[in-house]
């Protein structure tokens, strides 16, 4: 069968575009047009999956493109903007359109969802892998930064996070011979394809958290940007950081993988921090948005990040995030 | 040595931004924010380079750097549009410091010189692919669109077309053993490698070009996305397509590459079309940029693209334009 670029763009990607009051001009020309409300900026954001290295090579179709616009609404979230756009490269080894059906029915359904239309983007053959660049509105002045924390701010969590590390483990241990797996299992490996940026939260967020980040190379590592960029330390409360019952019932049987909890990511939870006298709006803001928040530590001075049991001893931890370029020395 | 993604970007990237006003926060944060001109439109395109597929292996990282940026602010130029800012998702099989303070260099200098300044971007390891994601602003409504060419417009081409065909198809001879190349090969190879969008040409062109495309996949495939997009058709002069001096001097020793000057692209020329009423405000255009405008045709009804020798005959063409998916019927 013959199907050139161009047919790939229309038949899959052009008529599933979400429609907006704010594109000018969609999929189809040199480039897309669109408009900006008034008084606000723009947020904007890339990011790459590729095959066998953000996500296992047996993961279908509709969860990669689930995936990977989800991954770069986090970054949206995690600003508190409001999603605006996107464009996609989507490079593929071949064409199949059974994977291009499901990838391009995914991605419109969470573009739906989130209300964030394709506006653009390029098909080009090459090792699988999907870079999508989003776009946000906020308010000016109002982003969510990572460099606002001050001595004395409390840290929270939203919902748990574990789940997509623990998926991760799983689906490598059963990648020669993939198991029946059991609901518990289902339950992990969802978290882990089906991400569920926290959109609104973000946005709730403004105006009250001090500093913001993602969970996408795991607690520690993203808490520490905030730390590196605000010049501040942290003491975090281990009993404190929220994780689901599904990860606590596995941490059970497997505890040698508690660490693999806090140095991995993928969880696109949002971790923040706020002023004291600012903590009491946080009950409505958790009520509205169905969101549990938990209250894991607070800022302190120094730079280093300190962690504690309930007995308030210190724990020692690995601090050993995912970095697909760290070479360890010998 | 131990690098991580994050001292990549800061030492390759961050350092090498350039300043701009509209720059609210730029590389570091989970996204960056920009705020907007009044009154403009904002003008997004999204292009990927893949190793051995946009360009030769063999090809230098300032080579690859400057197309990467290159190809992309080509389309700006076909919409008119002014740059604004762009992000780069970059994905390197291994870190060769080489190779980064080169790629990078290359492309500060590009975006120094089109004024248009990274503002965020995402570095993963996986085969080499460069993928970019570039803005441009547009006053409301002045977008050049493939979609408005009329019959009776008239059809231009900036500078010339071909040189990069021909300079491809030197480095595939060349490919086993690199010889030492002539002054004419290197000019075509250099047309390839370091392709100079119309940025400027582009932008004159708005209120004058009904429509604009670049030229990407060569004249012919390019020229009937125009006829496409605005119902009609078209009849081409080919003595009166330009080609430079080192392409003619080329096609007279290896006249059966002629076809490929007209069916393949990365010239990144402007063709356009302009009613005849608005023709005599070319020649200043022309003067002011410094860039020849050719009169190669012009638009007439129905839906096919016509081919006439200097006598008037029509001529046969192959209409064979670079497709990377397209799969020829046995």
């Amino acid at each position: 069968m013959s199907v050139s670029e161009f047919e790939i763009i229309n038949r899959y990607f052009a008529s599933r575009a979400v429609a907006d009051e704010h594109i000018v001009l969609g999929i189809g020309d040199d480039a897309a047009v669109v408009s900006m409300p008034a008084d606000q900026q723009l947020v904007v954001s890339i990011d790459t999956l590729i095959s066998g290295v953000h996500f296992p090579v047996q993961t279908s179709a509709a969860d990669i493109a689930w995936k990977a616009l989800a991954v770069n609404l986090s970054d949206l979230a995690a600003m508190g903007a409001k999603p605006a756009w996107f464009t996609l490269a989507l490079s593929l080894p071949e064409v199949k359109h059974n994977w291009l059906a499901a990838f391009s029915e995914s991605l419109a359904d969470i573009s739906s969802i989130y209300q964030i239309p394709l506006v653009g983007g390029d098909t080009t053959r090459g090792p699988l892998s999907i870079t999508i660049q989003v776009a946000g509105y906020v308010a000016s002045g109002q982003a969510l930064l990572r460099s606002g924390a001050k001595v004395g701010d409390q840290i929270f969590l939203s919902g748990s996070i574990g789940d997509a590390a623990l998926g991760l483990h799983l689906l490598q241990q059963q990648s020669d011979s993939p198991a029946e797996t059991d609901y518990l299992s289902r339950d992990l490996i969802r978290r882990l394809n089906r991400p569920q940026p926290r959109i609104e939260l973000g946005q709730a967020l403004s105006g009250i958290a001090s500093a913001c980040i993602d969970i996408s190379d795991g607690l520690f590592a993203d808490l520490s940007h905030i730390l590196k960029a605000s010049a501040v330390g942290a003491r975090l409360q281990q009993a404190q950081i929220p994780l689901s019952e599904a990860a606590q019932q596995f941490l059970t049987d497997n505890p040698s993988l508690r660490s693999s909890i806090y140095n991995r990511g993928d969880d696109y939870e949002l971790c923040f921090c706020v002023a004291a006298e600012k903590c009491g709006q946080l009950e409505a803001i958790a009520k509205e948005h169905y969101c549990s928040l938990s209250h894991i530590g607070e800022i302190i001075s120094g730079d280093d990040l300190q962690l504690f049991d309930a007995q308030n001893n210190r724990l020692d931890y690995d601090h050993d995030s995912y970095d697909h370029f760290m070479v360890k020395h010998e």
